[in-house]
This record gives C-alpha cells, structure tokens and sequence, in this order.
C-alpha cells in the first residue's frame, strides 16, 4: 500500500553551508579545563569513556604505589590494569634540559608547572601524567636533534598535537617528554588543479579547512574537535570524522607523509601524486600508529573541491531491517551526492528530546522505533533537489520510511543534526553512562543493542545511534548512577560480542592507553606479533609514546 | 569572445555502459602467447616496456655464464644489471615434490614442460624463468604448509595470480617454485547493504565484475587485463586501472585481506568494516608489496552500487594549460559524477588517426593541440546529462575547449575511447617505442614531453598521453627503428627529471624486476632501508619473490 501521508512534510531546500555542530568547544586554557572538570564531576561517565586514572578511587590508591626501585604504578580502566614505569627509560636531568636549549632556545623547552599541566592533562581529563619538560620544535630537524638524543639518553617521549585524542593517546602516563608540534602550522603549498595540500602537522584542522574554503575546496575529514585538533595527530590516529562515508578514510586521502623515527632518521615519504607503485607504501604504518613507530612532521593530502549543493532530511523508519533497506536505497538512487546516513533508536531520541535545550522532534505525530538524518552534497542545486525528492517520496512508496521532513533552511538542517549529535550531551545529562565505540557489519549491528536490552531489563536505558553508513555503532548504556555490577554485566560481554561478530573494538578513536591491552578483542595473536615486532624494529627502545596502542606484554 | 562554434557538435546521450575497451585480450594458451610473440617480432618495443632478457642479445650471450658454483645470470633492462641466482636458495629435489604432492595430492603438484612454459613465462614475453614446479593450492592452509616448508627448505617462491604484470613481478627469474592461485576462485560473502565482499585471491577480475553485476554492485577497480588478472594480484601490484579518479586506490577500498608469511604464519586481518583503529593496519603492507612480504590468499573490498547513466565527451584544447583549467573546472562542475579525465596530443592522436585501423577523428575540421576525453558516471540520467551539457557550454564559453562532441550512443562512446586507447597499439605499429609510465605533479607533467622533444629534435616522434586526473602521465618516444644513441639521450635523462620533480618512476605497474634497481629515483634511501628491514622481518631467508621490488644490493 502507498503511504502519502507525510508527502506534505518534504520541503526541499537547498544549504549553502552546513555549519554549527553543537560539539563542546575544546579549551586548553585552565580555565577551559576547569569547566570541563566541573561538568564531569556532575556527570560521572563510565565505561569506555570512564574517569579513570588520577581521578578514579582505585586509581588514587595505586598511584603512588612503589614496584621496587623506581618503579611507580597507575590503574586504568575497568578491567584494572596495572601500568608500569619502564626501569629502561632515564629520568631527566639538567643536562638534557640544557641539550635541548641548546638545540630549540630556552623560549621553546617548557618547564613551567602551569603549562606543563596542560600537557598533561588530555582534554576530558580522564587521563594525567607527570612530565616534567614539553619541548617545541619548529622544524623537521629539531624533531629530528630531539629523538636522536632522547633515544640514546632513553628518555620516553610523547608526540602531542591538539590533544583532543579519547584514549590517553596523546598525554604521558608517567614522565615522558612531551613533543609537541604545535609550534609547526605552516601550510607548505597547494595545487589548485590536483587538490593536493602539503602542510606541517602542527596545523589546526579548522584553519586548513578555512585556507581551503578559499581556494574553493575542503578537506576530505572534519571532525567535532575540529577547532584543536591538528592534521598530524588526525593522521596519527587515522581520525574518522563526519565526511568518511564520502570521501573515504585517510588511508584514502593521505598521498604523503614526512615522520621522523625513534633515532632520529627522516623519513621523507611526502609524495604528492596519487599513483606510486615504487616499493612499499610506508606511510600507512604511521597513519593510525598513535605516535608509536614515529612522529610525523609533514602530511600532504588530496582534497576535493567544494560542492554548493547541501540538503539534509530526517525521517522516520519503523524497524531496523528498514534503515538497511533504505541505506541500500540510499546508495544506489543518492549515490555519488550522499554525504551522511545516520540513525538513532527512539530510545536516543527520547533521551535527547528530555534531555537537550532546544532539542525538536520534526516528525511530531507520533514516536518511531528509528530515525534516519540523511545528507546530500552536490554540484547542481536543481538536479540534487529533484534526486532526493524523487529518492524520498520512492522510499515513502515503498513503505521504507514512515515520515520524513526537509531542512528549508541552515537553521533547520542545523537543528535535525542537532538531534544526532546531541545525543552525547543528553547522555552525560540523563545520568551515568557507559559508553562504546564499535564498528559492526551493518546487517548485525543492531542485534547488539537489543541483546544488551534483554541483557539489563530494566536496570539500565539501552540507546543506539551512529554513522550507519559507515557500521559504526555507538552503543550507549543509561543508569542514573554509576553501578560495578552494571559495568560487569556489559562487559566483558560487548568486547566478546563484538569480536565474535568479526567487529572492532574501536571503530575510530584508537587503543590509546585506554584499551591497549583490549587489542585482542580485534585483532589475531599472529597480526599483533607482528606489529610488536616492527614497533620494536623501528623503535628497538620504546621511547614513542610507551605503554600505548600494543599490550604491555608484548612489549617487553 | 564567445565561441559558439561547435554548439552544434554537442549532441548529448546517455549510455548504459562502455564496454569493449580495445586492449588486447591476454590468453595463457601457448597459441596466444605464439601470437603475441608474433605481433613483438614484427613491432620490436624497447625503454620501459623493452623486449629484454632471453629475447635480447646481450642476455642471450650472458644467460648461461656461470658466477662461480651453482651461480647463474642473467641481464635485464637498459642498465644491464645483472641479476646473479641467491646461492643460498636450495636446489628442488624429488624429496620435495613428494611432500608437496603429501599437501596438494599429485594432480595440483605439476612438473610438466609444457604447462611451466606458461608459468614461466610473462604474457608479454619480456622475461622468462626455469622454474621445475608449479603448485596449485586449493587452501589458505595448503599455501601456509608449503611456505612452512619452503622457508624450512630455502626453497625460493614466486607468488603467481593472472601473470599478467608489466615489469617481470610475476614470474620466475630462476627455479623458484611457482605458487598458483588459480586454483582459490571462491566468492566468499556478499553484504549487498554495505557493499562489502569478500572473496579467494585468485578470483579473476572480470568474474567478481559480472558477480557484482548481477547484485547492483560495481568494482572500484577495472582493468584492460581484466580477463585474466586475479584480485590477489591485483591488491598485491596496488593496480590503479580506469576507475582510480573516482573511486580512489586499493589502499582506500580494500577493508581486509588474509595472507601468509614466508614462515607460514597465516595473519587473518580480513576485516569487512569501513572503520579499524585498533593498532597498525598492516594489511597495507601487502597492498602493492608484489607479493614479496606474504601471499594474499583472501581479500575483502568495499563496492560501490552500479550507476545507471554513463557519458562520454572528446574535447580539444589549444594548449595544456587549458587541458589544467579544463580538469580544474570538471572536479568542481562535474564533481561527483566525473569518472575519466583522460588527455593525448596532438603527436599521440597523428599517430593513432594514421596507425590504428578504425580509428576516426570526430573533430576532423582541424588538427588542436591536445584533445580530452572526459566520461561522467551517476545516478540520474536527465541531471547527469543537464550538468555535463551545462559545463561543456561554460567551458566553450571561457575558451577552455575549442571543439568538442559527445557520444550519441555505445558505439560512439567505444569509439572515442578508441583514440585514448588505442594508443599503445597505434605506438607499436608505427615503429621502435620507448615506453614510460610515470606520475609527475599535473602542472609540470607535460614540461616533460617538451623538454624531451626539445632533447631529440627530429630523430624521434615524442608522444604525450595519459590519466591526467590521475596525474599520470604516458611518455613515449617513437622512432622508425630501435637505436641505442636515443635510448642513451632518453634514459638517465627521464627518470633524473621525474625524480627532481617529485614524480614516481612507476605510476602504477610495480616495480618487479625491471625496476627494483631503480627504486632510489623515487624513494629515498631511508625509505628503502625501512622497507629492507621490513623484508628482512617478514621473510628472513627472502624466499618470497626474490631479485624483485628491492635492489639487490640492500637484499644480501
């Protein structure tokens, strides 16, 4: 049977610019932290985002536990694991502080307490570590002067961008030296016919993003922390972000990258073509190794060219099979304008619509089990308009969407994406909650949320939403107080689930410190011995960023 | 001014799909390889692409020199390296071949002379080795027993899909043992909501085309050797091919593989999900490393939905820098439905026109400078046909083209995709050709063909071709015989130049054998000391696809 009933919701209109996501603003002023600080001690959050470290009761009561001489101890995360000072790494003393003058000038080696404990602290202030020094080079070959010398002193060392990493990837855990790379933002140049960028990796996501705007193209990534985070730690971290559906991830987009390794070697791999078949393409390595195999210096990256067209609906599905069929939909009729396909359950939507200032439910009439945002991007204000309403009202014909509504205007679209991307904030605001980043084969995603439902009962509010385009699930668990016993009923059961579903444990956001000892969950005895054994070939000391991505027992 | 000229050129239509590409078809039977070694005597082909090894004199007289004991040689390529047999590399004896027929059972354990001459053999007849042995696995488990095996052994291994490489990747350069994947062709799983399949390396790509054809899907990859070529070559050789501008490289859309180490070690990171940051995603490693770091026995690759509405237009330009602006102005009109942008010269389209049987030049008023073929692929036919019309209008209007036609129908699209193509051909045909294939920044790309025709005067026909979207540039040098004095004025000279520019001496055909000597025009030695280190890791007894991608001189 033809459902028209909301044919009077599609309004289409065309957005010139999507803009004002509503991601907190990140601050690295005290102030800024202090903020942040008040509103977690409001909101306790719990499971993969958990406060743990200095913050967490256990965590207090180990920090200053002694492991024989030397040897200090730090509790992590749910699953308690002990992390350890590496007795190899020398502590610092002067005369490495006078190297490294020598080497940047005194203004650039930073010792004061005050800044120090920005660097310390990553921005959730989840994690905090002691680093006693933050360097500042301003050239690939003051990176270079700094791991040659740190790795024959044996002093570890922490690469740091814009420190907006989600899991104690881009602080120290104990004493490290802090590299940061802040201080090198050029853009190198840029190709108007190819797209191709070439920058330092010390510049702003948001400025390159602004550059680009100028010269009338964008960047194949943008992210929520888009505001400080940098390009050398989002190639560091393989960053996802919201345009990866479209333009793929940065193993895609990254035609090269310049990284210097533990001992000090550059290793210029800053291509701009996009073809190369000469040997092996390195460069993937350091994207998404987290500062551990090397720190890199210099990126360059192809982008597209800015597309005029921008139209965004929200609408409703009345099951999950549904949303499968209308993303298959989606792909085939949208195909080369889709820009985003996400979803949420009613649960995400209730808890977003109490929860959320201004929060509005454009489909009113009745509550929907799911909810689908969909973007277009495209060169053509008229034909992309008439691709989607033809789209929406076929999916309408065939019962695949039970409503839907048409951004008229930015405020509008604005106001759908804040019903998506709210839902993080209505989350901390409902309560405590544990939270998990998964990438599931799309067919089976959902099956997840609704076995933790059945799982917990009544004791918890079970909420899924997420990049459905991308299968990337962001199971989210709900209870108005922080309680061990929920904690062990979700896990380790969601890592086990997820595993067995050939899932990742972390769709986007990397191991970090945080799940460094998790990476079994996603990847096979055989593949991690081999990362052990190139982390060890190109960094035979450890120095880079210990105690992170790879289980402390392999590395030893 | 206005140029209205050609306005009525312009007859726009929309294809259903372009098929029948006039690449040679490839043909393992020895009458095929007969007939292609015909067509080579009649049209001697040197440079690049040369007819070297037992086919050139110099190797004639060298191929049975003995280096002291059990040492052979043999001489490959313009430079005359000498490629001198690993003496470490055990001698196959009937022991072994008992074992392997224990693994396999003796029908996929061959011996005989007349099925090694094709695995012997590349299907231009460039290079041939003398291997004894060809195994036929049917299991990722049968092809870990015999690297278990030939690791313990030292026997040398030549991983062999389609054989239908271009730089002598693919087949033997001595008695290594020919691994065949033939025999692994398994569809394994299709998510038709996601797009992900997952199959056996040794699937040809033509097969996986019609399977996904059947489904709605496309390849992000297509090839001329698609007939023959196998998708574990193809993710193993990195192969660009047709769709590269706008779908990207395999390193972006290939989400898994499984492959085997030299130890047998079977490393499962066959992943089917867009998102993966759970440490370093080491299956790029293998994606482009021609098979010398493991054999890739299973491979999962994200596929777009098939669009409906195809284009194809032949435009002409009065000189590059138009051809520049033309491209700059497809990416932002065209965006998301551009699929080819594909340039040649005046010399290349002389050449095609006077050597090619059927080839027709539909913009016969005059001879232009450079001509362009530009194919759109999308979803909508009467949109994609409006914006492809609008933006040929604006182009003629702002003086970027002079002339221009679009295809009335498949015959019409095949035809002019006939000049692009045809090319090779019409080269061989038409006399000696040095062959170049080689990425260079787009603005510089053809600075190269003048400096080079500037360089030969009038001893040789300089032309100029190629993936310009790709930055891809096709340098030929056609000359009525082949003549050592012109190969010494082109060769250091052209990969000195692409070296300075920051271009890539191989663009996308590998760098196998031909070229493994050559790798230091492109790749710093740093570089390649990593990736030695990284052979070295992976297969310490360097039994996997041995003189090949790395120079000899970093291998001993």
């Amino acid at each position: 049977m033809v459902n028209r009933n909301c044919r009077a919701t599609l309004r289409l209109v065309t957005l010139i610019n999507r803009q004002g996501h509503p991601h907190p603003p990140l601050s690295s002023s005290p102030s800024g932290i202090d903020a942040c600080w008040k509103q977690l001690q409001r909101n306790n959050v719990h499971g993969e985002h958990k406060i743990v470290s200095f913050f967490s009761p256990l965590a207090s009561s180990l920090k200053t536990r002694q492991w024989g001489v030397n040897i200090q101890s730090r509790c992590y995360g749910s699953a308690s694991v002990l992390v350890q000072r590496n007795p190899k790494f020398s502590k610092l003393n002067d005369e490495d502080v006078r190297y490294f003058e020598g080497i940047l000038g005194a203004k650039n080696v930073i010792q004061d307490d005050e800044k120090l404990i920005t660097a310390n602290t990553d921005w959730m202030r989840k994690y905090k570590g002691s680093s006693k020094l933050l360097l500042q080079p301003r050239t690939t070959d003051q990176v270079s002067e700094i791991l040659k010398y740190c790795n024959f002193r044996c002093l570890a060392v922490v690469p740091q961008g814009g420190n907006t990493g989600l899991v104690g990837g881009s602080v120290p855990v104990f004493d490290e030296v802090v590299v940061s790379l802040s201080a090198m933002s050029k853009i190198i140049s840029f190709d108007k016919v190819s797209g191709i960028l070439v920058c330092e990796a010390g510049c702003i996501l948001e400025n390159i993003i602004s550059f680009l705007d100028n010269e009338g193209f964008i960047m194949p990534l943008d992210l929520g922390a888009k505001g400080s985070c940098q390009i050398g730690g989002n190639v560091s971290t393989n960053a996802g972000g919201l345009r990866l559906l479209r333009y793929g991830s940065l193993h895609g987009n990254v035609l090269g990258i310049e990284a210097v390794l533990a001992d000090g070697t550059v290793l210029d791999m800053l291509k701009t073509l996009r073809k190369d078949n000469t040997g092996y393409d390195l460069k993937h390595l350091f994207i998404g190794s987290e500062g551990s195999l090397g720190i890199v210096t210099k990126v360059s990256i192809l982008t597209p060219p800015k597309l005029s067209s921008v139209n965004v609906a929200f609408l409703a599905c009345k099951d999950y099979s549904s949303c499968q069929k209308l993303l298959q939909e989606a792909r085939r009729k949208l195909g080369e304008i889709l820009s985003a396909f996400e979803f949420l359950d009613s649960n995400a939507m209730n808890l977003v619509l109490n929860h959320l200032e201004g929060a509005r439910n454009p489909l009113p009439t009745s509550l929907h089990n799911f909810y689908v945002l969909i973007e277009t991007t495209g060169s053509d204000e008229s034909s992309d308009k008439q691709k989607l309403e033809a789209f929406l009202l076929g999916s309408m014909e065939n019962e695949l969407i039970s409503d839907g509504a048409l951004a008229q205007d930015i405020n509008q679209a604005s106001s759908f994406w804040l019903l998506r991307e709210g839902i993080p904030e209505a989350l901390m605001r409902a309560g405590a909650v544990y939270k998990y980043d998964l990438s599931i084969p799309v067919e089976k995603m959902y099956n997840l949320v609704e076995e933790m439902r059945s799982r917990l009962g009544n004791d918890a509010n079970v909420v899924g939403y997420g990049h459905l385009g991308d299968g990337n699930l962001h199971l989210n668990v709900s209870t108005p107080q922080y309680d061990d016993k929920i904690l062990s009923q979700i896990e380790p059961f969601v890592y086990e689930w997820t595993s067995k579903h050939h899932g990742s444990i972390s769709a986007e956001h990397g191991l970090g410190l945080m799940k460094a000892n998790k990476i079994f969950y996603s990847k096979s005895p055989e593949t991690v011995k081999v990362m052990t054994s190139i982390k060890k070939l190109l960094d035979p000391n450890h120095i880079l960023n210990p105690y992170k991505v790879l289980p402390c027992s392999s590395i030893s």
